[in-house]
Order: C-alpha cells, then sequence, then structure tokens
C-alpha cells in the first residue's frame, strides 16, 4: 500500500479502473493506507499488506534479521495505524535465499514475533519458500475498527490544520529498520478527535501529503519554520550537502503519522498532548491544487524539491 | 500455508512454538491450508497466503506473465477451497524485477485478475515494488465461512474413505500454471457432504495425504490400482524413467482436493456425482500413524517413494 515511486502509483491507479464492478464487499478500495471490507453485515476487516526486498528496503550488510523482521511487521502495522484502527492478526511469507540457514529463518521470526507481540497481534500464518534470489518479505496485516470509523486519506477539508507525529528526515541512518508503528498513537487520535485524514510517512512528507491533497482534492501550505526536522535529517545532510529541512520534506520511511484536523480540534489536541510522541503543526489546507512551501514571513518557496537546497 | 519441503515445514512447526499464547482470537491456528478467526463475535475469517518465487514456482522462459499471474491468485485460492468456504477479497503484493516494464505489470495483473474474476473475488489491496532480482508474488486470500463449518486437516477418523477430486501427477509440464482452483467443488462438497477432513495438494499426494494422518492421529491405506492417473503423468513417466503412479503419488502443484469422510457419506456422494470434476476413492483411513500402499490383492508395497519405480 506503499508504492514506491511515481510509476508504481500509476500502476495502482491503473489496477483500480481495470475493475470498475464488483467491489461491492469493499468499503475503502485500493489507494488508501487499508482497504476495508464488510464480512458480517456491519463490521469491517482492513487489510493491508506490503512486500519488503532485499536491497530495496534494507541491507542486509548492515541490518540483522531479527531488525529486517521488526521492520517487516512495523511497516504492515504502520498503515493500520495510519486507518486509526487496531491490528488483529498478521499473516507472513517470506522468500529465503537458499542457504541462509535455519538461525537466520529463526532470527527473522524473532524480529517478527518481537514487533508483533509489542502490540499484543499474533502472527496467525504464512508461508515459507526459498529460492537462489535475495531475501523477499510479504507482510499482511487486517485490522478491526472496534466501532471507530477508518480515517480515510481523501477526507481532508479546507481550512484543516496538518500536523505530523515525530521528527523527520534521515531515516536510512537507521530509524528506518527501527521504528515503532505509530499505532497507539493512531487508535488515540481516531478514539479522541474527529480526524478529516491520516496517512502514514512511507515516501516522504511531500509526497504523501500530496496523496492526501490529490485524494481530498483540496490544497496544502506547508510551514517551512515548523518543520520537526530530527537530528538524523542533520546528520543527513552534512552528508548529502542537501539540507537538512530537505531531508526532512523528501527522505521516505519516517513512518510517522500525517494528519488533518479542524483549527478548533487541533488546539484541543496539541493542548492535551495525549501521548509522549510529539505532535506538530505544520501547516494548513488550502483550496486549489498542489503543495505550497511557506517561509516565516508567509512567502511562498518553490517546491522543486530536487533544486530544493538552491532556493534557500 | 504449502510448504515446500520438510525443512520449511519444521520452520513453521518451530514458529507454532514459539507463540503458545495470545492466539485467543485465532479459531484454526498456523499448519492448516488457512488460519481463521473470529472477528465479528461470531463469523469466521479464513486468511491464507503463498509467496510464488520465480525459478522455484515459475519458469518465465516458459510461462507468460498472466499465466503467473493466474497462477499466483489460483494458489492462494485453493488453499481456500480446502478450507470448503468461499472466498472474499485478495491482497497481492508483487517485486517486480527493474525493467520488467509496465506492458510485463499488466499483463500480470491482467492474469490476477482473470482467476480473480472467474469465481467474482475483489482483488481488494496491494503493494508493488521493484528489484534488482526476480519476480516474487505473494497473494493473500481472504474467505468466509458464509454459516459452514470450515474444514480441517485434522478431522479424519478411523473408517474414512479417501477420495481425491481429478487426476495426479505431470503438473509440471504446463498444468500448474494453468489449473482451475477446485473453489466451487470445495463449497458443493462441504454444504452437501459430512467432510471430516480436507486439503489441497501442493506438495504431492502422498505428502500432503502425510499432514492428514499425522494432524488427525491416524494412518492411512491407499489403493495403488485406484490412483487417478493423468495423461501428464503417464508422458512424465516416459521422459523421467519413473512410473506414471509415482509421478502421481509424488508430484506437486496437482491442487486438486484431497478429502475423508465416512463410508456412508462416500457412497452418497460417488452416487450423486454433483460436479462435472471426476472423484476418485482412492483408500481409507485406519488405525496407527503412517502410509500404507496397498497392491490389488491387498498386499503391502514398500512405501519408499524415492526407490518405488524398483518395487514394481
Amino acid at each position: 500500500m506503499s508504492p514506491q515511486n511515481a510509476d508504481e502509483f500509476a500502476f495502482i491507479d491503473w489496477i483500480r479502473s481495470q475493475t470498475p464492478t464488483k467491489r461491492g464487499r469493499i468499503e475503502i478500495d485500493i489507494g488508501d493506507d487499508a482497504c476495508a471490507l464488510s464480512v458480517a453485515g456491519q463490521k469491517l476487516v482492513l487489510v493491508t499488506a506490503d512486500m519488503l526486498l532485499e536491497g530495496t528496503h534494507f541491507d542486509l550488510s548492515v541490518a540483522s534479521p531479527r531488525q529486517v523482521g521488526r521492520k517487516a511487521v512495523a511497516v504492515s502495522l504502520s498503515d493500520v495505524a495510519a486507518m486509526g484502527v487496531s491490528a488483529a492478526v498478521l499473516v507472513v511469507t517470506v522468500g529465503l535465499k537458499r542457504g541462509s540457514g535455519v538461525e537466520f529463518a529463526r532470527e527473522l521470526y524473532r524480529g517478527m514475533a518481537e514487533q508483533a507481540d509489542r502490540f499484543d497481534v499474533p502472527i496467525a500464518g504464512g508461508d515459507v519458500t526459498s529460492w537462489t534470489d535475495g531475501l523477499a518479505i510479504s507482510v499482511t496485516a487486517l485490522g478491526v475498527d472496534g466501532g471507530l470509523e477508518p480515517v480515510r486519506r481523501s477526507g481532508a477539508r479546507l481550512g484543516d490544520v496538518i500536523c505530523v507525529t515525530g521528527e523527520l528526515g534521515g531515516s536510512l541512518l537507521g530509524r528506518h529498520v527501527d521504528f515503532v508503528p505509530r499505532l497507539t498513537e493512531g487508535i488515540t487520535l481516531n478514539r479522541n478527535y474527529e480526524l478529516h485524514s491520516m496517512i502514514d510517512l512511507s515516501d516522504g512528507l511531500t509526497t504523501d501529503l500530496r496523496h492526501i491533497i490529490d485524494e481530498s482534492d483540496v490544497g496544502a501550505e506547508l510551514l517551512m519554520e515548523a518543520i520537526p526536522v530530527s537530528a538524523d535529517a542533520r546528520l543527513a545532510a552534512e552528508r548529502s550537502g542537501r539540507s537538512a529541512l530537505q531531508h526532512a520534506l523528501t527522505d521516505g520511511e519516517d513512518f510517522e503519522l500525517l494528519f488533518t484536523l479542524a483549527e478548533a480540534e487541533a488546539k484541543r489536541l496539541l493542548n492535551a498532548a495525549p501521548f509522549p510522541t510529539t505532535i506538530t503543526r505544520i501547516g494548513r489546507i488550502v483550496s486549489g491544487g498542489g503543495l505550497q512551501l511557506l517561509d516565516a514571513d508567509g512567502h511562498e518557496r518553490p517546491m522543486d524539491i530536487a533544486g530544493y537546497e538552491h532556493n534557500l
């Protein structure tokens, strides 16, 4: 549910266009963080799946199999978190590189189980096979709404405040294999505040915010000075020559929650600070399509992200 | 849910041993064709997932991407069929070899959709990513019981008749990428007959029958002359130098249904012939562990499958 680039996102659109009918059971369709279906007349089951591939999503020369297992489960749980519901069960398929050995497979599983145990979610089933290529892991997470309305990407409204959890950027320095999915935060937010839209940050703040504004048919303004730039983003900037802000705006795999809600709800939330994870107000939903970046004086800055540092 | 070899099956056992607690929501646990969980108090959702890997489960120099897509969906639907319930929804993750091209991805998806459409099952979501290694596809199928009791592997009883659908062996000559999962047959059987156990044949008749007898704590006798040997098994035998019967007994990926039921029910079923797919009575459940092969005179034949042709 987290396409890695524009081509893959277009492919999801194409899939959606292929099957206009027979989707009656599906209440929330492909293209959100999870899809939702009605199985027992009224209860919703939410389903999300992600595939992690060696070399693309993890590097076994840097990350241990236990870390990779933890990440594989965390990525799917993060999608459930972004719907604001509880995770009920996980189903895992693994393609092991032949010759990886039993201990490697066990460490991978221990990592998965550690992450699942953190949220009391059982790993209910799966499939293990082997081949000559690299490690491939697919994790499907099922969520249940528990009486809560799942929070979609498409509900952002004019005037909404845009908020984000945690700090952004530089995840590839290590956090991307060692993050705690924001399940607790997602449910707490959804239970106690009227959220209009939510997504987890897998592709980067600007890309994922574009998913919200495109699906909601609105625009957005981000306040440069408000973006919570992580220490890792600053470290990454020293190495890359790009700015720390640029890392915070564009780096993938933060796995924080990005959400929008009305001004009064946002004030109530920011005053309450209902959990230890920080929440930062970073912008607002405006009319018109597109995403604008504003400096401290309210002036628009160019959004050509690729060359962004030249404009600072 | 279809471990490819003994090591992987042992790994599933190990996974099961790791998580003795917190499995309250899971009504049928890892190790059956699907797991079942209760999400809405009483309704069961069944979940199964399989990963197909290039070079292990398909060969792109022989099979088209559309065939591979059809197979990927069919393999998971076959697991739902083996529970005797309906498939409700599919979730797909794909790891594409970089440079495969958009048309390759579309053909793969068209194949998936063709197979899903055959049974009116929507593809509800998924994830597409790419890497430098081969094509990896994971398909998760959700089933709903629809008021039927799912048929487990573990319910075989002494005196049960063992039956199988279709004809066996030689699947790798082509049928393994072009089979129709026995969903209709599985539901028809479960709705109209009191089945005691069922499994789909993914690893081969003798291996999958061993799963049933091990899980049910019984033994089994197979009647050599009764085994429905396919034309493909005979063709495979000409090429391999092994017997056609041996191919029928041991070849993987038949994706037929193997099930057991009481003598009177079996007679009723075989008389009724409730669908065009053939059903063959091939043996019976006996006491003691283990699997025996009987010749026409009722004499036991050695079950050393690897060297089996030497004894014929």
